[in-house]
């Protein structure tokens, strides 16, 4: 696990930053290596050489740790480019999107939203926050659009019509279409939904 | 779990289609209770009473059972309405899907396909028929629509259009809208791809 040689002593030296950064590193590379099926607290607190109850105090579940390394790596992925238009600024986050589930990072950190749904029927709540969180970047596109004077989309059509397609194809690992993509969903979306400034 | 009273020998009597009507109920059990969690093949096979060799057998791998169990029953859930016209049959198609997935098994059953998906970069193949599978029903309502003289749309954009939001509300247990989001989703795919018939 390349983790062995550390001592405790040298964990507890780790500034938070540090542990937030190994720990993350630990996911990936665990999602990178079984798919998920290995991804449990005590396995990511060895391969990062943090103790195990560092990561449960400051994360307090696998679910919410996979989020947050879900919506840091994606945040950083997916970049909210200012291009001075509600059209341009959804192309260029479908864009980035595509560009992140052709990669194998990219469609883990999908699979891994969805393996850190909470599930059972009380978990609503937690899930409805959980996908919050994946929609801040949206929220912040139609924000600066509606400040431009431009009408936004509806959220639920933009999960429907944008955010659901890339998260099908990096689940199932079907290719995106090899070009014009991003223009193709979100023209249908602006299309549909009547937002002015899209013929 | 049920299953300690039973002797080698009744198990060994049962039915090849026994056998899979008990191991297909272990499975949607086993979700429920935990999510998928523990859905392994030897949990499976002891909750439904039967051997691990013949599970093993049978379906080879855990992501070939579930992969069974989810045609099984979406196919049940989700039945192939002829309405007359594409866009009946598509709304008819959505609705039940619409239905399914306001169940918890519905949605497990989606979150399933999502966890049985092969994982890593040689698993492509895989990926893929794995997919067409779940595309059964979407093919022969386009074969039926293509006989009757309806142009029906893309297979990508039925992908897009209509699995991926039910997919994607499935797995994040996001509510669709209470009323006309069949028509809704139908309406936009037709409208884009320029089906004739649609307005």
């Amino acid at each position: 696990m390349g983790v062995t040689s550390k001592q405790p002593t040298t964990r507890s030296r780790k500034s938070p930053e540090e542990v937030r950064s190994a720990v993350h590193q630990a996911v990936i590379d665990l999602l990178s290596a079984s798919g998920g099926a290995e991804l449990t607290i005590p396995a990511i607190a060895q391969h990062a050489g943090v103790n195990h109850t560092s990561v449960y105090r400051r994360w307090g579940s696998r679910e919410a740790l996979l989020a947050d390394v879900v919506t840091t790596r994606l945040e950083r992925d997916w970049p909210l480019d200012d291009t001075g238009t509600l059209r341009g600024d959804l192309i260029a986050w479908v864009r980035a999107g595509v560009a992140s589930i052709r990669t194998t990072e990219g469609r883990l950190l999908v699979r891994a939203v969805a393996l850190s749904m909470p599930s059972g029927p009380d978990a609503q709540a937690d899930r409805a926050q959980h996908f919050r969180r994946r929609l801040h970047a949206v929220e912040r596109i139609r924000e600066r659009a509606t400040a431009r004077g431009e009408t936004p989309p509806p959220l639920e059509s933009i999960l429907d019509q944008l955010v659901a397609p890339l998260y099908l194809r990096a689940i199932f690992g079907i290719e995106p279409p090899a070009s014009g993509y991003p223009e193709l969903l979100v023209d249908r979306l602006l299309d549909s939904t009547g937002a002015p400034g899209t013929d």
